[in-house]
């Protein structure tokens, strides 16, 4: 069904634009914390955002930039300092940011956008940021994306990037994206910072709505703790630099390709995350049918792959189907409990509401070996829960809740 | 303002009721799992329960006896297992206990209602509940209210109990109250189990008016791990037997004044459980105000106590005001981030929407010294937020996560 394949690279794979990491000084660390991704023609540019009250000022910005006018050359992101609740200061210090970056790559800072994570209530270290700049404009690079992905990081334990190819109309079309995550992400919006180039050509509201749908089946399905943050945002640019026609139907082969292709890169950049989650040992996979319709699904798989419950006992590597099923009754979607069957691989674990035998240990063994892999592997613990007969689909992915994820965020320092 | 005293006792303190407590084989630890609370009369009978779609057969049990008949003699509750996801086999398990208690108190089996708690998917061991239920019907005493507080214990490490007395018509009414809670506890309906007794005369909707209003700002603000049990309930009876005048009039000084001191029973044993969360070390009590309305407020109140930023950030005694900013922010509840004041006990940690310098050394000192106590006194973690000019109010209460959180759930058995 997919007629793309993954090539090497990232957000630097799409033709026409360059990208770059480097070390400012922002993070006390002395880990990479300043990205940079450029195209070198004004890029289409589509963006999801924070749905929370309390908005870092690079989030308030770039909704208004993008209000203004839907196309860019840039985006920056800085990690270290998140430039949340630094109310006008922050605001200033982003327009700063855009100023400067401006000047550096000579272009009007009404095409950069502006993307922060770090401590929540620390405004940007701007000293560091001002000599930053023209260094990170200096080490752009078309082979760049993976040293940005890298500055994004924050308690990530891994960098996170991806790059697809198919054709249309006889050309190569490329998708990068890089992304990072680790706590705080949830589904309630983009959740985490995610970063998309595209080289096809496409109109802006089309461009919009598949990120939209894209990160509803991919990012706002992940959970690691719950938790929203600031400054989630996921910003999409698609530069036209493969020369197709402009795809402008949503109906064409082409539309359909291209954000089956978008969705694809959005859904392997949640999964890393939710894979990557503060001290998970697993990846879980919620799969979950038999709704009223997709949404009502979705809804189910997140609060199960949500539920501190599973998690903890995912982590005890326990197959522990009363929990599951418990999770799914209040996730707030109506059905009869006398029509619930869950699955564990290809473990039975319930069926008409009812607990059936299974071979317990060898259940518990499953869970085991899905854990072992983790990060290096592709293994998932896969969890299959259907609630009725009806059409609905959701998939919702998560990781377990272990003694590290309490230690990571309980002593945590920049 | 409270015109009422605390008293010794619980459940059995008011008038006219016996209770009891045994070990009847259910658990196989050996610990108390069997309680009876029994009303001397027919008492009028309010309940609040699970809205989960997956509920223990009790929990259906009891809003069909209480849809018949609003009233009840006795309350029969078993730890060990939930009797919950198991079909039609559990249904007749909840009858034919009826059944055998209706038997051993030579009352109607409509008279008795039901509850379980323990794991899920398990049915009730029928052939021990058989022969535990003459004996604790034999264990009945006017004293029995603290026994039953520990038969209905899982995971708690401590019981729950209270009693309250007040006078009206001067006359002395009483009501008392026994919980239990730890892990599953959220705010989504009664999400634990708590037995309510009164000797005062009311009428039944008063009564059951006065319980939702009371489980509202009680029972429903805490929060351990946001998880909604399949057996939830809250029941509470009034069987008159202090002899005033009925209670029929809402407006009423004798109306209000019971209705207060149920909120107080309500959230005194809401605190407790909240306290007592598995792997607490501390209760968190979330004041927020300056909303529009009393149910905004405990809605970002109930995402504050729930957030596991904020909860593993007081667990390492870490004044983060950015993470309790956050998680208001993502309560679902409109408010300006400029207007956003947050204090942590006497120190003031955010005003106008932007961080306040504050000694965080002693703020951290704060959530040691609050901590050291835990359960043995009443030292409570007080987190105070304002989000605007509203006259809205509201409390949630919590307890941080720790390790052990993590350690009870993983390594979970019965």
């Amino acid at each position: 069904m997919a007629n793309w394949h993954k090539i090497s690279g990232s957000v630097t794979a799409p033709k026409g634009f360059r990208a770059a990491g480097i070390t400012a000084g922002l993070k006390p660390s002395g880990a990479p914390d300043l990205a940079l991704i450029v195209s070198d023609t004004e890029a289409i540019t589509a963006g999801v955002f924070t749905q929370s009250e309390v908005r870092a000022a690079c989030v308030d910005y770039c909704r208004q930039r993008l209000q203004e006018k839907p196309s860019s050359r840039a985006i920056l992101c800085n990690s270290g300092q998140a430039n949340a609740a630094t109310g006008e200061a922050g605001w200033q210090d982003a327009i700063q940011s855009a100023q400067w970056l401006g000047e550096a790559l000579n272009i009007p800072p009404e095409s950069i956008l502006l993307a922060s994570t770090g401590v929540i209530g620390q405004r940007i270290k701007m000293a560091a940021l001002e000599t930053g700049i023209p260094q990170v404009v200096f080490a752009l690079s078309p082979e760049g994306g993976d040293a940005a992905a890298q500055a994004i990081m924050t308690t990530d334990l891994v960098s996170k990037a991806i790059a697809l190819e198919t054709e249309i109309e006889g050309r190569p079309v490329r998708i990068g994206g890089i992304c990072k995550g680790s706590g705080m992400i949830h589904p309630d919006m983009a959740t985490m910072l995610g970063f998309i180039t595209c080289d096809a050509a496409v109109s802006t509201p089309l461009w919009q709505g598949m990120l939209s749908r894209a990160v509803a089946k991919s990012f706002n399905q992940i959970t690691v703790d719950g938790d929203t943050s600031t400054n989630d945002c996921v910003i999409a640019l698609a530069n036209g630099q493969s020369r197709t026609t402009a795809i402008t139907d949503p109906q064409s082969k082409s539309a359909q390709q291209l954000e089956a292709m978008l969705t694809e890169v959005c859904q392997y950049l949640a999964k890393c995350i939710a894979r990557d989650g503060e001290g998970a040992t697993c990846l879980m996979e919620i799969q979950v049918s038999g709704t009223v319709d997709d949404q009502a699904a979705r809804k189910i798989a997140r609060t199960i792959a949500g539920s501190s419950l599973v998690k903890s006992a995912i982590f005890g590597r326990d197959p522990n189907w009363g929990r599951i099923a418990a999770a799914a009754g209040r996730a707030g979607v109506t059905f009869n409990q006398e029509d619930l069957q869950i699955s564990l691989g290809d473990f039975q674990l319930m069926d008409q509401g009812q607990p059936l035998s299974f071979d317990r240990a060898a259940a518990s063994q499953y869970l085991v070996d899905r854990a072992a892999g983790a990060y290096l592997t592709d293994d998932t613990v896969l969890i299959a829960v259907c609630v009725g007969n009806g059409s609905g689909k959701g998939t919702a992915w998560g990781c377990d809740l272990s003694y590290d994820y309490v230690r990571i965020n309980a002593e945590y320092t920049t």
